[in-house]
């Protein structure tokens, strides 16, 4: 029994896609609370809601994490529902959403969806979020055997997406931007292990250069930190490192965009 | 007594339109929960939100339907609240947006909103969603006698508005996009019915003409029978027939828009 | 003991930055419903948030009033709370935020949130609202002491933020622009008592100039007062004055933006 589903999918909330899937789950789970993580993932984007899944899990009550990111509906793609040893349940499509949330070594259990009896009568072949996985979220919810949700799934056997990981050399780091925020910010796939590597700290003036454009930098500890429309390169809340311009947007000046490659350098000047 | 208000309006999320009726809900029936369906109907579109309320109902709980797409507030239109055979309430401005989801046929009772003992103190006359329909469902749910609303109205004399229906020849079919989805899928005014009579089923290529621009798709169940790039008319998950790019986004492909003519005839190549 | 956190910020909703703060509230205050008004505010505009969070609150039910526009996060400002003496609680940056809806002569007692024990374990640089803000807001709903927080704040010390006059003359208004809605509606910083002392009234005709465009228009009570595509001044469901266009939307059309002037003056034709 949990009290709470967690919500995260590339919906928007232009249509009524995430609406019916409360719909759905208040008609099965009337006293379960849904709790929206982001509807705003990119139309398709598995790698985006992967990430974003799992860097907000540690904030989020444990429940049932119902995410759907699923262009290969009404394919060969599997629904899975996943126990995790922590005690919190996924639901989702087996296409990597849900495995950086929850790896293989942390997995308890995993089935497929295949038992009809928790998916709605009539199942399109195009909306398995209203027809199957909220459904599946909201029996889960009040209480249904996990095991009963369909047949073994190996964990081992479910797809799993790979962050890219930056080069750090002595001349440089090279990274990737792996999401842009509504403020502009440019998360990257660094950690301080790797800044730390390079050698670089807060106070230190660097470059940073996206295709062929070079802009100067600072490396800080908050925004205030660095002069208003300066760039600045900070450990974010989330624990990786990001780009970012005091009293400005990043995103804008520089026109980078997940999956685009930065290089920083040290700068002489 | 019911215990969910849906709701469903144009106004966005980016002003606190759609917070301060919630807000009004629940000073006054603070045990009701607000289910959102959207409030991403184009500003000013009834049709659309029409369209939209009516396919989402069968997916939502019985309880009192709030929608608000009111251009003419402030002007002539009733404000009427409606109670359908089968239990549900529906609340808003008499101007069609209703009746899609409750046709007069359907419909036990209806009210107009004159007794302003369930509005709010000071009634503005561009803001009704927050003055008398947000309070009226919250009454409503609380269990306020229906027939103490305001003056019975008859059900036939309640705004309907006209579903476009398509023209199905032996040369093809003449639809119209009643709406664009986040996804970019076109969704059309055909159901199965029309598709049969035309003779065309999954696997047949197609040809699609809006304004003058041909594109070749195919009949596909799912938008993995596509290739990659490929449009395909597939009956969608509400039992509507629609256009939608495999991997891709159909409405930026082709431009349409709601209310937008399509030609569908059979490719011969 | 309050049953209702209120909750605006600049955060949208593409991110998972309101999701995060509602799970960090859940976990905290599981019974305490997180009621949204808006997260639409623009990045970092304090002043808009401030105002539209100062027009809401008679609208809202008595609670824990969170907001978060947060600029200066991580440098020097304060983190605050405050209780006013009609019972609501208000908890975000001292910025000038909370003021409009929470003036100085209005609170009982504000404190510093400079008491750890109410944070999350980990305080991030960049990210108050998650960090410290919502925990807070959490734990008063919860019933945690309000002088618990930390150290007291001398109300008159809160950073207050000035709405600007309009200049009422004989030959017309200046007046400024403090919002555009979703609807291209233009709230001004007018009341009753500006369009009084200038003398004019519903039906009169009028001039609105922008920067150098000229535009007639109309002194309305309603939408429906003026004719389709006229411009219209009326005093808004707030009690602003407003300038609208029937069935149209008037920010796109004088391409007008928050801080703008505009001069209102007769109309002789």
């Amino acid at each position: 029994m949990y009290d709470t589903i967690t919500f995260l999918t590339d919906f928007g909330l232009r249509d009524d896609f995430a609406g019916v899937c409360r719909g759905v789950i208040r008609r099965i789970a009337p006293d379960v609370h849904v709790l929206d993580i982001t509807h705003g993932i990119s139309p398709q984007a598995v790698n985006e809601g992967a990430l974003m899944l799992a860097r907000s899990i540690p904030y989020l009550p444990r429940g049932v994490h119902l995410a759907v990111v699923d262009p290969g509906v009404g394919g060969g793609r599997r629904a899975v529902a996943i126990r995790a040893r922590d005690g919190r349940l996924y639901v989702g499509p087996d296409n990597g959403l849900l495995t950086l949330a929850a790896p293989p070594e942390t997995i308890e259990e995993a089935r497929g969806l295949t038992n009809s009896r928790y998916h709605l009568e009539n199942v399109s072949r195009t909306f398995h979020a209203r027809d199957v996985f909220a459904p599946v979220a909201a029996h889960l919810a009040t209480g249904v055997e996990f095991a009963d949700l369909g047949e073994e799934v190996d964990p081992e056997t479910l797809v799993t997406i790979g962050v890219p990981e930056p080069v750090v050399a002595t001349g440089g780091i090279r990274a990737t931007v792996l999401a842009v925020d509504r403020f502009g910010n440019l998360q990257l796939n660094l950690v301080r292990a790797h800044v730390a590597e390079f050698g670089i700290e807060p106070g230190d003036r660097i470059e940073l250069r996206f295709e062929l454009d070079p802009y100067y930098a600072v490396v800080a500890e908050t925004y205030e930190d660095a002069r208003r429309g300066e760039l600045l390169l900070y450990e974010d809340s989330y624990g990786a490192y990001a780009i970012a311009i005091s009293g400005g947007d990043a995103g804008n000046l520089t026109g980078a965009r997940p999956g685009d490659e930065v290089r920083i350098g040290r700068a002489y000047d």
